[in-house]
């Protein structure tokens, strides 16, 4: 390796090298993480708990201490549609700042729904096919994890329904359109479909709806259907399972290079992101291979690893799901409407949640103003326009790099921009135009939400 | 090369093997073109004619009867953001068609407009930063083209100020805000900026605008401010020539995996997209290395190539450019506002109606519900969500492989599709709630605006 080759801007990987496992952490941590709970038992929750939503295949990838988890063929050969994804070298950022610091970002902005969602959808498509099953529900805010799923059910012929907050089904309609040209139902939740709608309609006609709410009508139609099951895209932790085919292509790109990062930023919301990426360098870490510092950036307007409480809670706001032990703001938790929608949940991943108590991963708040000055500067300078998700590990990169103009450190420092934001724009007009707010937290706003956290004796 | 190669979905190419030159047509054709003339003296226009709007580079590059034209350094390290762009060999769309032809294109919707225009709005924005000017002035349709010399003058430090058609600019605020956000000052046309603009609205203050409306704005301030040129992002001759990145890789690619193209279609509008793509295997034909037939494809309602006259004309609506011997429809002919706005030009290269003429490619019209209906069938296969314009270009390819389903022939087609639909999806919106219309043309409405050409004499 020369720094001959660190000349490049893009570093591709061809279809034979595209990563066939998916890295599986629970075999590596030092601890494990706390067992997801029944909210009536307070039991460690089994298979036949799960299994009137999900299918067995990936029941059992939720549970399973293998290290390596086999890619199915068909999956890679909807995959090979995107991926390997690029990893670019952020030559004109760097020069604009001045720094110098080495800054990567892998680009997941390359694949159908626009974001790293589709790597989980597919697989939970295939193997929800394999199994018989004619129709998935789902919802989604802000609709990069809706368009995925709809993009994954129309490889496999089965039929796909979506909730979408009612609030984002009015406010972005391309979101509602791409996921119709790709063939799946959308309904604006609450609805009059489900009981759940049903009964929030009747306390209010005009409720905006919430991802709580969304959630439990797409879960109540899969229980109430033998041919329909739900999919969740992120939390669990065979979502983030499937993404680590992000951070092992990243770790393959970085090699031919010759580069090993220094620090490793993401954003994180529910934290599928995050741990696709940095999962497989976790693993080096674990092994002693490289030492990379590690860091989640989360919106200061929802910030549940800085801010939150380490407790048993429900992931939905109606109190429907099994209890996980994890970061949050309560599950009553309302964020406010900032704009990077994927990163408005009350809670964060149990793995997430486990490696930041251990110690292993650092975290960060950024304000949204903030996060969209670097995403401008990062679309007039490399010419990709960021996600509003991404914007916050971009403005934490900009920070380290411009600590390092002061430092004259060369670090190497590797970023997920984990989508585009193209379906965006409303939200950067916005900030160009100076109407975007800030919205810093109270204590008191905390505390309200975080009364209400279900009580579970300390085991 | 082996069958097993073909089984690759994304045929790409490492920036070492990045084209390093542009491909000028000019240099191998049998016959040359018309001259382009001055309209008052109707004598071929020279570079002294051109000088007020455009660096002499350019219009060096627009006459160049050179076979090569050396691309910059500095053109090639920002064309790296996104080229070389991969070549797709459509796989999942050829078994949904049970076709035996194999299907691959080349797709330009990675580049930070979304299109192929940032391929020519880059070397345009740095020759006019090297030629000491300060500010570019455009107009733009849809706004793809605005898009793209936004990001190219963001790379340059240059000023970009944009003319939108209002009836555009209303109705897909997404570009505007794409466009204000690469740091360009956009307004919708007509303004009262110009005296173009405010005799228009003193005419009608609620004017939609037009093309050739906003042509005029931008063409007047370029002319009026020393400092400030013109930028046109089709039709010319040096804006094709630039585009030739695209075909000269897409052989590149196709070589890679042992494949000549037997038909080569791509949509044409002013004809950029198009002589991108096939002026290089066209240069490989007329040296008799391989023999594809090369089909245009345009839209039903604005059919410049199979319904217009071959005659002088001007570029825009006001008359203000020389005369181009062109296929037209017509300077005065405003087409049906249909979804592809990048269509919507009523007339067409010189050089592409050239071509033509001699017999070197035929030509066919599409009206664009069919070009939807492949557009849909083309993202639930291959995950991309075409822009409109490509869809002609989709759909003609689709008619070519159920054509080949019925004889059994395995021909290789080769398409461009030359950018995304994401800013574009009330479009599919339209198309899959019924609410979309063709527009065939009447013989009627062709002759009235046939009958406004100027008077040239024959020589």
């Amino acid at each position: 390796m020369t720094t001959a080759d660190r000349s490049a801007t893009k570093i591709l990987l061809d279809e034979s090298e595209q990563p066939t496992r998916w890295y599986n952490l629970l075999a590596d941590l030092p601890t494990p993480p706390p067992p997801v709970l029944h909210p009536g038992t307070l039991e460690p929750v089994g298979p036949d708990d799960l299994a009137p939503l999900f299918p067995m295949e990936l029941i059992g990838q939720e549970v399973t201490t293998e290290r390596y988890v086999e890619i199915p063929g068909s999956v890679l050969d909807v995959y090979r549609l995107w991926r390997p994804s690029p990893l670019y070298r952020a030559h004109r950022l760097e020069k604009a700042l001045g720094t110098p610091a080495r800054i990567y970002y892998k680009y997941e902005g390359v694949s159908p729904a626009g974001s790293h969602k589709p790597n989980t959808a597919v697989p939970q498509a295939y193997y929800n096919a394999q199994a018989g099953i004619r129709r998935l529900t789902t919802e989604t805010g802000a609709g990069q994890w809706g368009t995925a799923l709809a993009f994954a059910c129309a490889q496999y012929g089965l039929e796909c329904e979506v909730w979408q907050v009612r609030a984002s089904y009015d406010q972005k309609p391309y979101r509602r359109m791409m996921i119709e040209t790709f063939g799946a139902t959308i309904h604006p939740s609450p609805s009059e479909l489900t009981a759940a709608g049903r009964a929030i309609l009747a306390a209010d006609p005009h409720s905006p709806g919430s991802l709580g709410i969304a959630i439990s009508e797409a879960v109540e139609v899969a229980a109430q259907n033998a041919d329909t099951n739900y999919a969740l895209g992120s939390v669990l932790n065979h979502v983030l399972l499937h993404q680590t085919v992000i951070g092992e292509e990243a770790l393959l790109q970085l090699a031919k290079v010759g580069e090993t990062p220094d620090l490793i930023v993401g954003c994180t919301g529910g934290g599928s992101n995050f741990g696709g990426l940095v999962f497989p360098f976790l693993r080096e870490k674990l092994a002693g291979r490289m030492a990379p510092e590690i860091r989640a950036v989360e919106p200061a307007a929802c910030p549940s690893l800085t801010r939150g409480t380490y407790a048993y809670d429900f992931g939905d706001t109606a109190g429907m799901t099994p209890l996980m032990k994890m970061h949050t703001l309560g599950h009553d938790f309302i964020p406010d409407p900032i704009h990077a929608g994927g990163l408005r949940y009350h809670g964060m991943s149990p793995l997430i949640s486990h490696l930041y108590e251990e110690n292993l991963i650092s975290a960060t708040a950024k304000p949204q103003r903030e996060c969209f000055a670097a995403g401008v500067q990062f679309a007039r300078t490399e010419g990709i326009l960021p996600a509003p998700e991404p914007t916050h590990a971009i403005a934490a990169a900009i920070e380290e790099a411009l600590r390092c103009k002061e430092t004259g450190e060369e670090k190497v420092i590797l970023t997920a921009l984990c989508g585009h934001g193209h379906l965006d724009l409303p939200a950067y007009d916005a900030y160009l135009s100076g109407a975007m707010q800030d919205h810093d937290l109270s204590d008191a706003a905390f505390s309200a939400a975080l009364g209400a956290l279900p009580a579970v004796p300390a085991g």
